[in-house]
């Protein structure tokens, strides 16, 4: 295992709060389905989901499952390089969005019955206090990773604090199921070094377009990728301190994600990743304890090409496969619909004996 | 395209009411989403069923959709042959457990708000009057198609009109969007012996285990599709009239759903196809009228190997991919969520200029 050296005393504590999902309660649920009135195996997906539901919350599954949605939002000093699409400023401008309930994530949450709190943890504009929106800046971006590491230790750990503070709160309101998304103009390029650097793949086959970049602009964001990792770190052949990776080619709300995400599992509560990015701080999550990967589901596959081999690098499969590369969230709460059902089938559907219908023959 | 020489009276009235799906509605509907604050074509497959409901409703889509599910059962003559691995029995069984509330699909109509009808068209038991039967059984069962025609032609017209008055009854109750589904122990052997004639696949590339078969049952149950499309069809290369598949090789609710997928596309309502049965009652609807095609989705991909072809036959992509094989219309309702977001997204999200939110560059 990868060797975690700087781990501050918060996050320790959180990660030694993460208990390993038993196996027992896979079993049980397993028992259990073959007994309802359906061929064996036949919800297929659903069965799995179930299980790893039934083992997250140790064989008492709550009902109706509280759904809530955090969508973390940063800007990212590697925008100078001109590695996206669309400008900075775009960032500031959904967050206002989101506030004021147009963008696609207000629309999935409020059909779907997922709280949504926009979370402020690095963008470069100031907001009022607004229902919904959590106020925890750090800083108004990070630093261009191309010069320098995108965060100091101190700008590191605070954000890893905010996440985990969320969590936290999202425990203490009750909720069962999150689901992490983000916003952030620049952000797939902090996923793509992310990328590169945990599955130990080339930085060609885990970059894409972004939102929208064409293929002299993905170049440009291949090479600065390329350059960002060279200096910081360097030909070694070793995969570095997943938390140094984060900090010097990472960005506030990835951070913020991570910390989010492993509080999360320390607090039992199930997990939805969304796209790349979200993946991408999971995947952190994953290096600093596998653990985690047992309170996780991934919502969706991202058109991104990096998110395949970050979901199969940390083990999961999406639920859903729709082509979308929106990020907020998105992908994740479409999930939630479908992991509430593999719940609901679980618990509510007649069995074989209670129902009086014949075994199979075979 | 194939020659329908026996269409009945009252089903050419329901076809020649099947309007074009306008492309000018789709063209407008792209247009509309290439406005909302999201990245060009971000929301993938989203996008296509969004603007394919926007052309069904011509432009103006109910919101909320009235959903429903239509559950179509009936007995197969041809289980004599030892085809599937449960008793013919379980099909009235499953019947009473619909009406108790146990099954699978009783459970996702609850969630998603579907409103459920089991429709007896040809179960080999007698039920009472209850809350949610439509009570139109044509005969117990189909015949053996092994031996004799599974249906008469007067069977064929008599199930193929129950589709068409439940499809009527649905418009005027107001529904927007049905899922078609099904119970019958054996059908899968008709849905294969359709398919492999709509294809003109190999009967091995669309025949699987049903419920759970084992090897040995699957070899039975192929040698018995074989010698069933010899005794009818024999070795002409032509693809005979669907109608004469369907009454041949079919089945009763095979033959419902065929009516009642046709009137609802008639009516403009959005169909929801389920699993590998449900998708053989749309082939030979296609069959008929390929421009049913418009209003047609289809909730998930099945585990039944001949449902993969089938959905490349007439055209459809599926939506979920979750390696279900339950039939009962679980996949279709489990759609709906989605097909719902899509339009939501599609109505609810805000505009770039509405928003004041920056364009890409590129």
């Amino acid at each position: 295992m990868t060797q975690i050296q700087t781990l501050p005393a918060s996050l320790a504590g959180v990660v030694a709060g993460i208990a390993r999902c038993d196996g027992r309660y896979t079993a049980e649920a397993k028992r259990h389905l073959d007994s309802l009135t359906k061929p064996i195996g036949s919800l297929g997906r659903l069965e799995t989901v179930a299980a790893q539901m039934f083992s997250i919350f140790s064989g008492n599954v709550p009902l109706p499952l509280r759904r809530a949605v955090y969508v973390f939002a940063a800007d990212h000093g590697v925008t100078q390089e001109g590695v996206s699409a669309y400008p900075r400023e775009v960032t500031a401008q959904m967050v206002r969005n989101f506030l004021a309930g147009g963008a696609a994530i207000n629309v999935l949450a409020r059909l779907h019955h997922a709280e949504l709190t926009v979370v402020d943890v690095g963008v470069d504009a100031e907001f009022e206090d607004a229902p919904g929106l959590s106020r925890m800046k750090v800083r108004r971006g990070s630093r261009n990773m191309l010069r320098e590491p995108a965060l100091t230790h101190e700008e590191l750990a605070a954000a890893i604090g905010s996440g985990i503070r969320l969590a936290e709160g999202a425990r203490d309101k009750g909720q069962h199921l999150v689901a992490v998304g983000e916003m952030g103009i620049g952000n797939t390029t902090a996923a793509s070094a992310i990328s590169a650097m945990l599955t130990k793949r080339q930085i060609a086959e885990v970059t894409g377009c972004g939102a929208g970049l064409d293929m002299v602009g993905r170049n440009r964001k291949l090479h600065v990728i390329r350059r960002s990792l060279k200096r910081h770190f360097g030909a070694s052949m070793e995969t570095p301190d997943p938390l140094e990776i984060l900090r010097c080619v990472g960005g506030l709300e990835i951070a913020a994600m991570t910390g989010f995400i492993l509080s999360a599992a320390a607090n039992r509560m199930a997990v939805v990743c969304d796209g790349f990015i979200s993946t991408a701080a999971a995947a952190v999550a994953h290096a600093i304890e596998p653990e985690v990967g047992g309170y996780l589901f991934a919502g969706h596959c991202s058109e991104e090409p990096g998110h395949r081999h970050l979901l199969r690098h940390i083990g999961l499969t999406p639920i859903l496969n729709l082509g979308m590369r929106l990020g907020e969230g998105t992908g994740a709460v479409l999930a939630m619909p479908l992991i509430e059902s593999s719940v609901r089938l679980f618990a509510e559907m007649a069995t074989f004996s209670s129902a009086g219908v014949s075994a199979a023959s075979a």
